[in-house]
């Protein structure tokens, strides 16, 4: 059956993502089972207030409904209001460090009847950019998609651009990476096989980003400003995030859905950095559409 | 005419409302104007770091466009499309000591044709709950209503509880106070004076509870209970507030906007308070729907 295979898969990678996330910090996730009084259930694993990560969530869900809401799919509007059985993996990592990016991942899986599709994706949020972790994160989403199609990297790649923006901003999140949404190519193995491929160039995207950066030495003005960006995170998923509207509107689990929000964020009214200043160059040479690879 | 009207109202209130704050806070609002290239314009008066206030906003803005969003109304879908004019005086001011509330007062006017309404209100949102304070605060909530007729309270006092519902926690931002729109009752110089009547007694309905509490000492752990209350205060704002998504669709100064956001938040995973505690008190005791008057 599709939905066994695919829940096996997302349920093998949480533990193996969450195994070397564990063996780079020290510390031990949490583990939450919990289930949804309308059908399905998940696993939360979060780990807060480690060496490495100030909050971070593995999280893998599979729930299933009887009216699919609108936030659920933006091409398939004849589907709002079918039954439906949704599944997925998404996890967000919030280090320490300021000069350590956060990432998202998200692999998710939907079913009305006889149709179904795939989304899912990974970007990279930096406070203090670098280009080589740009290019080495955008390389790794690139090497995910190549064997399915050349096409794949450049469209999954505009598509993040579009996606994760803070239209009220017009600002981009970070400096993105790939989102792909109702992915039903050829049949569902090519599409499964894809999906699973981005899922596993999770970890060496940004593990070596992680390790060059974390032991990386930093004061209060890149907490501050840490802080500060975080704030543009809590304001795109809250916002405009369609997995986080899904959740919430669906009557979702609302903590481990908000697990993607950052531990600390911050607001200043009107803020600028300062000319010339590092914080600037993120501004200016990060956050913007770029081709990095 | 009727805009003006208002608009002189509503400019006349943010100058005399601010000289208020300042008095007490000892610190100077900034003035930022502000203009929208769609049309009008605003002027933001912000306070941040000050002796009592954290942030603090006082805004007024009067903008036309040429098609009115749906978030503007609830109850005329049939205006949605047509051209506008809005105006509005917005505050929201984070106090630094956790023993104060965090307070936030509207008035708003929107007009598209012969079609005109007034919305607004307040509401108080504790950290660590005070029956005196939430008393005192329905009661001048009241006492400003009852001239215009002595269902007014009860009714925009639950129209409150209603409207600032964080549904996905099941629980009130705050202890309430009253909130309405679509207001257009009797005729104009009824709807105006009364709307008139809520902004005017902001002042006394909150600075006694400012006065009161401004001196309590606190710590570490009042500090970082504020920060996660005041992660509902963004979860309400970006997720359901009405104003925000006006603002935020149609263009609107984010800066200005988001200047009810508090100068700094906090997640935490699943967190509990302590059964006995001061913070399960305000769970308990104080974000429930309660008569206080």
């Amino acid at each position: 059956m599709r939905e066994q295979a695919v829940y096996d898969l997302l349920a093998r990678l949480q533990d193996r993502i969450v195994a070397a996330l564990e063996a780079l910090d020290g510390g031990r996730f949490s583990t939450d089972l919990w289930q949804r009084a309308e059908g399905g259930g998940g696993v939360t694993r979060m780990l807060e207030d480690g060496a490495v990560y100030e909050r971070a969530g593995v999280n893998v869900s599979r729930v299933h409904g009887a009216s699919l809401p609108a936030s659920a799919t933006a091409s398939r509007p004849q589907l709002a209001g079918r039954a439906y059985e949704a599944m997925g993996l998404s996890l967000v990592l919030h280090p320490r460090n300021p000069y350590c990016p956060t990432v998202h991942m998200n692999t998710r899986f939907f079913s009305a009847g006889e149709t179904w599709w795939f989304g899912g994706g990974m970007d990279l949020t930096p406070y203090y950019g670098f280009v080589e972790d740009a290019r080495h994160f955008h390389a790794t989403c690139r090497d995910a998609l190549a064997p399915y199609g050349a096409d794949y990297y450049p469209r999954y790649k505009r598509w993040c651009d579009e996606y994760f923006r803070l239209r009220h901003r017009g600002e981009p999140r970070g400096v993105g990476g790939i989102f792909y949404d109702d992915l039903a190519d050829r049949d569902f193995d090519f599409s499964f096989a894809l999906a699973r491929s981005v899922a596993e160039h999770f970890l060496p995207a940004y593990m070596p980003i992680l390790e060059r950066r974390r032991g990386a030495p930093y004061g209060e003005r890149e907490r501050d400003f840490q802080a500060y960006r975080r704030g543009r995170y809590v304001e795109f998923n809250l916002v405009y995030d369609r997995g986080t509207l899904f959740g919430l509107q669906s009557g979702g689990r609302t903590e481990s859905i908000l697990m993607s929000l950052p531990p600390r964020a911050a607001w200043r009214y009107d803020w600028q950095p300062a000319p010339g200043s590092p914080e600037e160059a993120l501004y200016k040479e990060f956050l913007v559409p770029r081709d990095w690879v």
